[in-house]
């Protein structure tokens, strides 16, 4: 299951669009979640249009921000 | 929640503790999932010794080589 690039950037954007949904449930903005998580705005609006292969420290931050579980960011 | 090194390292090492259990129930030696997703063996090693911060797009990648949902990794 070697990912192409094609492959990579569906999980990119799968995993950004769950990110959005995730916060905008959790009432933050991007702002306060990069605060949270001592990320720039700039990069969460990457991450949330798919433009970033998020790291798996970065992936724990978020969800721990979010108080979601981390499995809940691929469901 | 910014992650300090500490957290960052036991994200890391709980990670790599759960990818090798899941990697041995599936039968896969660190050679043949290697091979599957396009990694390098001492990678595969490095990451379940806690010492890859792994992209999103291997965490992917592993878990469809693996045939678990990516969540699962995070359990």
């Amino acid at each position: 299951m070697t990912a192409d690039p094609q492959q990579a950037r569906e999980w990119q954007e799968g995993f950004g669009h769950r990110l959005r949904t995730l916060r905008k449930e959790s009432g933050l903005s991007q702002m306060a979640l990069a605060n949270a998580v001592g990320l720039h705005p700039t990069y969460i609006s990457e991450i949330e249009r798919g433009q970033r292969n998020v790291s798996l420290v970065n992936i724990r931050a978020l969800a721990a921000a979010l108080r979601v579980p981390v499995g809940s960011l691929f469901d």
